[in-house]
């Protein structure tokens, strides 16, 4: 039902942005409408909600539902149609060694399916909610808030933070120990900073893992050891044999393997922090858990050992560029300075718009909401992946925005993806998150994506790399 | 009249935000309420301007003004009365040399009355226009309008800034070379990266200049070498004697003197420019002059040799956390990357709404009524400096958000701002502000308060320096 709502959510923002529907226009009952097209009413209704909810068309009950804005993007400028030969650029984003640039590269490259992992459906953005929640943040606050403020944040989202990690992570967080930040990549910046303050030059990573936060790591000056992950998660002993004081982790959904790290791995954990280790918490997708309740934040269990980075770039949408980071008491001053001077804290009208999404209860519909859509674009993409590329495996847990795949072929997984953005396809090979050499594999986004788009893609993957082999 | 205005504002906020005039209500016609206050029709139509401005009431056409929001900030809350005796905590804040914390210590301290320089009249935030904005915003925003973006910011934003900065501060800049930045604060912070990579390691200031730049200068590893300022601005001959590489300037407004670089200074600074010198020019309030169009930004005469920071901080609010940057194009890639590390680009939403605000003339409305408003009180400032201190001499051009007084006598100007915290008045004291020794001094704000606080901070500030000499 999803892809069928896509496409007809799809055909209503042509027709309005065109001028077909123009604005205060009446969209056909939802009843008519499906009868015309022969889909299920519950597929009309879905494209309407979607629509209503990006702020397009607007509910009046028995007025019917009404064009109210119109989008400025055509979709069809979006979505450049297959170019005829392969486009030069494509082939040289993944020829070199990627620098600190790859991600801005890759994201303006055009490609008719973006499967980048690490995005959720900004489609599903809660457009009228956050504009409902701006005005009466706007006709409530004091002429004071519109001055500097404080630098770790408003004391309204530090607290929305702390009740909404108490209720999905298991933290209990006192409000005044949250720092907000401007999404992860800060947060990683800032630590880097108060590391090195504490003489740590080093921070070991998992192999494979985030391309994104090495870089961060490293432009704040710190070696990256290379931690083997395997099916249990990072392997603990060969951290110990690497003698890094700090590791950063994701281990409610390790990026890209998508394992959760096991029981014992836990416990080995536990003990090389308490023995003096320090760990990096990456919680950046441990909300969209499937199959069970996600696994305890590792900042529940061992709060004095564990800097811990959250945000709503997985939640509502990276443009947001809204974090937190929670530390130990040694480094919490320390991170206030650094924040203060990298900016003097975040926005704070957003900050307050988040504070109430979170506090009212939206914050948690719109995960739900996201939850279901995004487990049927997992499943369809695992379909996909089965019926185009039965020589893949695929690997990781029933979370998350991602999967990731592995080949017995050898061949090099950039090129891949290099042949496949040039045939209209947006994927990020294996080799990028790895440090060690690896099997060739392709780190697919879902989230964002149509089931037909998820199913042409894998389509398209699979005639590149008939090609390739 | 904008003094009764204020106090009647305050009253009908007082009101909704206890309940006595409930959100649907209906506030009395300005000729009634005229009448039954004795104040000119004027004031009342003000006051309510004020309100619906500030989202607090609605304009009905006949249906009159209407409730529409409650603050949730009591007045009475955010304006303690005046403490018996002195608080201990108020002394201690000026005892010490100032920390890196102090800006937030002496915001986060009492007041009844603040004269912090730094901020426009918050108060007047266009907080309609800017909900109108973001709902045009939200309604055709694209979905991957959501997702990560440019970290220079958005195309919009860039060419809104490249708009305003050519007709208001004579600077013709392509939209590519702007950076959107978290404020000067975040310009200086990716300044002082770039310039050390490039081997430079001190940046001279002006002195008295602003104790906030030279903080974030040596955060950022610079060494901050005074050059002394005078009557025509900085001293071009001391700043070539200091043989540094580099010289952060306010030439339109100097901070704190308010001394406007004169013309035989500017054509020396170019010359020095030419020789190999590097400016970095921060236009912190030109906008707000009363007397004259402000002078011509140094970028617009110099390009290869200024970087240029302007933020939304004087025009709109400083919780915006929105400024820009425009460098010589060898930094430009670099500082980019520093940008990118430092968060992955500004938030886009609020870039958006900005955008618009710029674009359809708003913000020069803003502006022009921004500039009445503090006009107003900068007269009522000097009226009550000659007034209340008559041995205190006003320094600088009519323009801006604050004045500098000095006194001849010889004491603690800090113990001065102490004295007068602990009596309910926030000041800051020149010596913040100098590095070299100075005559005693405050630095004055007086775009954030009414005419009647202003009268009745000099007047406490005179009875505490008459105690104090």
């Amino acid at each position: 039902m999803g892809g069928l709502s896509d496409w007809l959510a799809r055909r209503l923002r042509l027709a309005i942005s065109d001028g077909r529907l123009p604005v205060g226009s009446r969209l056909p009952a939802t009843r008519v409408l499906a009868g015309e097209l022969r889909v299920s009413r519950g597929v009309v209704t879905e494209a309407y909600q979607r629509l209503i909810e990006e702020g397009h068309v607007a509910g009046r009950g028995r007025g019917g539902t009404i064009v109210v804005a119109t989008p400025v993007a055509v979709p069809a400028a979006s979505r450049p149609s297959l170019p005829a030969n392969p486009s030069p650029a494509a082939g040289a984003l993944f020829a070199a060694a990627p620098g600190a640039d790859v991600f801005d590269a890759l994201r303006a490259a055009p490609a008719r399916i973006d499967l980048s992992p690490g995005l959720p459906d900004l489609a599903a953005f809660p457009r009228a909610a956050w504009l409902r929640a701006e005005r009466s943040v706007l006709g409530s606050l004091s002429a004071a808030d519109f001055g500097y403020g404080d630098p770790r944040g408003t004391p309204a989202l530090r607290l929305a933070v702390a009740n909404w990690l108490a209720r999905n992570r298991g933290i209990r967080v006192d409000p005044n120990e949250v720092l907000i930040v401007a999404g992860t990549a800060q947060a990683l910046g800032l630590l880097a900073q108060v590391f090195r303050h504490d003489g740590i030059r080093e921070v070991a990573v998992e192999d494979p893992g985030s391309l994104g936060v090495r870089q961060h790591l490293r432009n704040g000056r710190m070696d990256t050891p290379p931690i083997p992950v395997d099916s249990e998660g990072v392997r603990v002993d060969e951290l110990r044999t690497t003698g890094a004081p700090a590791v950063l982790l994701t281990p409610a959904h390790q990026f890209p393997t998508g394992v959760v790290l096991g029981g014992e791995r836990r416990r080995e954990l536990m003990r090389w922090a308490g023995e003096g280790g320090l760990i990096i918490e990456d919680d950046y997708d441990a909300e969209h858990r499937y199959d069970r309740p996600p696994v305890p934040a590792l900042r529940s269990m061992l709060a004095e050992r564990v800097c811990y980075a959250g945000s709503v770039s997985k939640l509502l949408a990276p443009a947001l560029r809204v974090g937190w980071l929670l530390s130990p008491p040694k480094y919490r001053d320390a991170l206030v300075t650094a924040k203060r001077y990298t900016d003097l804290g975040n926005a704070v009208l957003p900050q307050l718009v988040l504070a109430q999404l979170m506090e009212s209860g939206e914050m948690e519909r719109q995960l739900r909401f996201l939850r279901r859509r995004h487990r049927r674009r997992r499943d369809a993409m695992i379909d996909a992946v089965r019926t185009h590329l039965p020589g893949a495996v695929v690997h990781g847990a029933a979370a998350g925005l991602h999967l990731m795949i592995t080949f017995e072929a050898g061949f090099a997984d950039a090129d891949l993806a290099g042949a496949a953005l040039a045939r209209g396809v947006k994927v990020q090979p294996l080799s990028w998150h790895s440090q060690r050499p690896n099997r060739p594999g392709l780190v697919l986004g879902y989230a964002a994506s149509t089931p037909t788009d998820i199913g042409e893609g894998m389509a398209i993957l699979a005639e590149v790399l008939r090609r390739l082999s």
